[in-house]
């Protein structure tokens, strides 16, 4: 790693979202790194007229942006670039759509220096990073951020931002402490500006699981509902909580349990109430599916579900949502022209 | 029965959409009944114009009434008019949507006398008929028929009216066989223009567990995917009919089995390819969820889960189906206006 006092972090992100701009933004506030920012539907804005951005860390800013902003990745060979220290993906992961997130990033990596940092949600996502990149150290984010992109470049954060950063365990490094280490580094940089709130989490496992009592059962059902997360409290007088939320929580809190990440009882109450009620938020796959974009459903509900299935707990209602997402993601792949169905007969 | 060579059977058709239509058609066709339709939604445009029908049975008609149509359900004794022999039943069934059924036909219905032909779909679609009016036959109507409704006033019927007509054994009457002889005298009247082909379905629990097959699984979810019923069979790669539609079809079989009605295995394959793949038809209930009218899922779902779970058959996959279908009510409703949630904070 060459970071030291007088070298800034040299960073890049995948992700110009909500989610991303604030870290960047956590970054460069605090002074310890300089971001290359991807981004793709919001380059040309971001480009042009910097960010505007809402925060309830940072306040207002108008025509901000990071040191540099590209619309594509970087090839630091080709290019002679000096090497990234760290590349943070803050993207959708979806790993049945094409191009893969590893193909996206690979032209920046330099194997055994870049550290991969993935602040993106779901189960076993690091494991195509590391049969990609065996012999770089991958870290885990898991954003408890509320942050929205409006418009283009817009960016509204409601919730102070709350991250829960660790590492993987490369089993090809196979050195926790160095990456314990690393990780510890990572959360200087991103907290020097003393804006953000990173809890050191030396159980990635448990933090990842934690979130997945939301993302595997709340996220989709809203999606496959078009109930926001007030409204499916509402529904039915509490039938939809009781009859579908419930009982898919119940399979990810007992698999957590199973694989030894004892997740309190409350957590499924909490994560059902984890937004007031009267705001009618609706959570980022019900987002994304009214906007026609691709779900990230597989590391969200698949992961989990086939974890369930290799230690043989039961999840009935977890497979029905999946396969429901399944056939809804095989929709938006048809709307977007990512398959074509053969012609309708004219009568 | 007062239906004998010189008078026509009196009969009052409830739901003038595309199935009701075709029965009145036939039976005035066939000059053994008159037929009273009692319309909603298409009442203006018919009273003052007739049907447009264009039909695989009766060809083109322009113009085309029944004897009379109306715009209410007619009250015999307030009005003073004469029993119906006949009141048929072709609305979509709603029972956790008010006015009930038996509260919309009471006002016709004479004790002892009117014989109630239910031609729709479900699972004990009789007994809260049986319940209100125990001392009248009920007629079990399970319709093939592939008839839309257009336009308002505009029938479009492009498969050849087939029709499983049997008695439900009404426990107070307790009389099987005149049950039976009511069915067969209806059949006449139905079939008397040679247009239609009926069945005796002399075991109406079959007839019904046999549609189910199609009705709790496919006209479900193809509403909830938003996939008509060549897509579903497209949707990735077959993975929507292998992990969702063929377990719960599988859960239909096994639980009518369990009660005694021997589907043959083949049922499922036969459903899923009942409609020609390269008409990309929509099943009923997605068209409903489509127009934003209600599902009549109860019926269809809600009943054989219920029976399957009385004799402790698993139904995983049909439960998530039905409390999926109670939370898209739930939204249907509330857009219709029969909730009201509370207000959204103004931040």
């Amino acid at each position: 790693m060459s970071t030291t006092e007088t070298k800034k972090a040299n960073v890049l992100l995948l992700g110009g979202g909500a989610v991303g701009t604030i870290a960047a933004l956590n970054i460069e506030t605090g002074g310890l790194g300089s971001v290359t920012a991807v981004l793709r539907s919001n380059f040309k804005v971001v480009q042009e007229e910097g960010y505007i951005i809402e925060s309830v860390d940072h306040g207002k800013l108008k025509g901000w942006k990071p040191t540099r902003v590209v619309n594509s990745v970087p090839d630091v060979v080709k290019e002679s670039l000096p090497p990234f220290d760290y590349i943070i993906t803050t993207t959708k992961n979806l790993p049945d759509i094409p191009p893969s997130l590893t193909s996206l990033i690979a032209p920046a990596v330099t194997p055994g220096h870049t550290i991969i940092v993935m602040v993106q949600n779901g189960l076993n996502i690091e494991k195509p990073i590391f049969a990609s990149f065996p012999t770089n150290i991958v870290l885990s984010g898991v954003s408890m951020i509320d942050a929205h992109e409006g418009r283009l470049g817009e960016i509204l954060h409601e919730e102070h931002d709350t991250l829960f950063l660790g590492a993987f365990n490369n089993p090809t490094i196979n050195d926790p402490s160095r990456e314990l280490a690393e990780a510890k580094k990572f959360i200087e940089i991103y907290n020097a500006a003393g804006k953000s709130t990173v809890h050191l989490s030396e159980d990635v496992a448990f933090a990842r699981w934690r979130k997945l009592v939301f993302n595997a059962v709340l996220n989709p059902l809203c999606a496959v509902l078009g109930l926001d997360d007030a409204r499916i409290r509402l529904a039915g007088g509490g039938s939809a909580i009781e009859g579908l939320v419930r009982p898919a929580m119940r399979e990810i809190v007992e698999t957590a349990r199973r694989l030894g990440h004892n997740l309190p009882e409350e957590i499924m109450d909490t994560m059902i109430h984890c937004d007031p009620m009267d705001l009618y938020l609706k959570p980022s796959m019900q987002c994304d599916f009214e906007k026609g974009n691709y779900m990230e459903y597989e590391y969200l509900v698949g992961e989990p579900l086939r974890e369930a299935e290799k230690i043989g707990v039961p999840t009935p209602t977890l497979k029905v949502i999946y396969e429901i997402c399944k056939a809804l993601q095989w929709r938006i792949m048809e709307e977007r022209g990512l398959v074509v169905v053969p012609p309708k007969r004219v009568l």
